[in-house]
């Protein structure tokens, strides 16, 4: 094995990089990734939400014609016998083919994973080739609006839970395109006027509302607008919203919702609602560190989406979260950088050390007793560590306290605990040293 | 979009599967999954370590020449310009280059994540295509045996607390291989006295010992054998052994753990300890179920492996476990099937429903009143859901309590509670409904 690493030295022939728009993730990369997966999926499971894995590559053939031009972005692995394969390229996809496949019409469910694109990497920015995503759906026949309103809450709860600063959800009314589709207004007007038939007087009537964003009173205006109420696609859209937003004052979240008519869509059949949160400009925060970073989630109702994989077609109603996961870990890496703030990476409770040497054997007792017990400890690996060693491990790696096993202590049956922050020492029974180690480490 | 998925009607001209050797998990599976890899995330965060991860693909030639003939179940990504790309074949590899690129000598980390191989499936067995390996390494020079001794104290804890049943921690020592190269007994003899020139005596006696095992009696028995002490690696070796079993007493885990001789390795060099987790025969399962999963954790010391990627050949002592995470999650899905016990996908504490109608605003309401408080909880997206569908909900999905907003009780400002196991009902005044939830679902 040694030979084929490369030659007598056992030095590699080859240069260590990992592939182009790919990243190794480290411990401090992996501690903010956490934080956010953490943040999102205990929000994700107080709402009673399931969790579902696939595959990471998938036959060819379901990807095939999906992604239009963007199927060039598609990799695809060898063919070294047997199936065509692809790495996937979104979450869509597959989640919905699983629940054509096992017939599920009704289901809370959200997914993380990672997936996969041949795109011009900007990794500055966060943009990778291999990427997370994260879905939250609900899908069901169910009556209006009330899934719409908790996808809506969902994501207040993770944005004020991450505290990435203030925020705004934008809701749209969604017509006729998938929410990921944005159109701008002009494509949208033409297509109004020519392809619909719409008189240009009425779509301009929109388009003056396209520049209005507001709550209640705004969608109140809008519903006694004689022209806009002929529109019975526009009238059934509007009322929707005005339910959506009584759902949203009684879970008080409206002051962080915006109704926005500036991302209209085509008129072809309605949809339902489309969402997007943005971040707002932080005061102390340049603007080109948020360029692109603005958008920190989307989603809303896409209810043709299952009907194509199922083999009779039926169609089940789903509206869903994506939330913009790779944007939040760029924000919250960029400025833990800038903060010069140090991130812990570990959980680490207690270092358990000695002031004196041959105390090996007992440390080993108490960090056993510690862990049964359930406590995060650590030690060092040395028969007799210096004290200052043991002290300048937990400043270097931010644990918060440390046991000390002395021979005097021993006698005495207690252990003396160090604060490090104030260097404060008290001397604690063993038996209730762990009480003690969980009193001063729970979370407030 | 429609059009490009399958004609007019919608339905999808292909046929929906997974790739070979792949499956999708859904929430029953992620479940269990989950139960898993809590149990074995919190022991390694317990005992301080950090996590990374790495991409799922590497570039082609760090895999090339490392797998021997295994090489052929490489999966490769086809050639579509740029760099040639597998994907990782185990975390051993990404994770030393990792180890090697940012010239880390000194790390406790673990690292879960799917590897992939184009070999014959065996997934009633538990042998996929896709599957996760989970690894934790101590790296870094030490004083002997205590990181060694942590390894196993940690497979202890892991196979305790996931609650297989019985389970035996067979430790070896390790000559001449990693520890993942087994080799039998007779190839071994015959390599020692061809080879190595030992003499067909003392070859014999080291294979009377093969026979053995047992704990620090064992050890010493060995260590005063003459013939045996004369060879200076066994010595070596057998001291090791004899401070491991003396750290693995003060962690109070020797009954599980037996010194054994089974399974010797070359006389090349003496690398360390070598050892590998069994589970016992069940009294009530059926042996054929158990066939070829016994075996549920392995590790041990593999010094020279970083060496392999470092550009100056510099080695970093290390010692390793790996959780055969896919072995067990195929032993607790299977038990799950045999026993008909339900397990829950959701972690829902509470139902918000109510026992009339017109009361949707008064459950939103109070529903995110409990989400604010951080209790998990759902509500049926009906206007006006009958009571009984509602308790129906709870016993089909596992949620143990049932919040029920009525008209008398909001004029009281109290809501029924109540208890879905024993139809018990209390009403509980509002503003103690948080605690008195948390206090009846939390765990023992």
């Amino acid at each position: 094995m040694k030979a084929q690493l490369g030659g007598d030295e056992g030095k590699p022939k080859f240069v260590l990089k990992t592939p182009k728009g790919t990243r190794d993730y480290g411990p401090k990369q992996m501690a903010i990734r956490e934080r956010v997966f953490s943040a999102i999926i205990s929000c994700f499971k107080r709402h009673g939400a399931e969790v579902i894995d696939t595959p990471v590559f998938e036959l060819k053939e379901t990807l095939t014609g999906k992604y239009g031009e963007d199927s060039k972005l598609i990799y695809d692995l060898k063919d070294q016998g047997g199936e065509l394969l692809s790495l996937r390229y979104d979450l869509t996809v597959s989640c919905h083919s699983l629940m054509a496949m096992n017939k599920i019409t009704n289901i809370k469910r959200y997914h993380i994973a990672k997936v996969y694109r041949r795109d011009n990497p900007a990794m500055t920015r966060g943009r990778y080739r291999e990427f997370y995503q994260c879905d939250f759906d609900i899908a069901g026949q169910f009556d209006p609006m009330i899934p719409d309103a908790e996808c809506l809450k969902i994501v207040h709860e993770i944005l004020s839970d991450l505290q990435l600063g203030d925020f705004v959800i934008k809701v749209i009314l969604g017509f006729s395109v998938p929410w990921w589709e944005a159109v701008p207004w002009e494509e949208v007007r033409s297509e109004m006027v020519g392809e619909k038939g719409l008189s240009p007087e009425a779509a301009d009537r929109i388009g003056e509302y396209v520049q209005l964003h507001g709550g209640l009173d705004l969608i109140e205006r809008l519903l006694q607008d004689p022209k806009l109420s002929q529109n019975k696609l526009a009238k059934e859209g509007l009322g929707d919203m005005k339910l959506l937003f009584e759902y949203l004052t009684l879970f008080g979240i409206t002051g962080k919702i915006s109704f926005d008519l500036s991302l209209a869509r085509g008129l072809d059949y309605y949809t339902g609602v489309i969402f997007e949160a943005v971040l707002l400009q932080q005061e102390n925060e340049h603007v080109e560190e948020l360029v692109g970073v603005g958008s920190v989630a989307g989603g809303g109702r896409y209810d043709g989406l299952v009907g194509m994989f199922d083999p009779k077609g039926r169609k089940v109603p789903c509206v869903g979260v994506s939330i913009g996961i790779e944007r939040i870990f760029s924000i919250l890496e960029q400025r833990l950088e800038a903060s010069e703030e140090k991130i812990r990476t570990t959980e680490t409770q207690v270092l358990v050390a000695s002031a004196q040497k041959k105390l090996l054997e007992e440390r080993l007792k108490l960090i056993s007793e510690l862990w049964d017990a359930g406590i995060k400890a650590e030690m060092l690996y040395k028969k007799n560590p210096k004290l200052l060693n043991q002290l300048q491990y937990c400043e270097d790696t931010g644990i918060p306290l440390v046991a000390i096993v002395g021979e005097q202590e021993l006698k005495d049956g207690v252990i003396k605990l160090r604060i490090v922050a104030t260097r404060e020492e008290v001397n604690i029974r063993r038996e209730s040293l762990v009480e003690e180690i969980r009193r001063r480490t729970s979370q407030p």
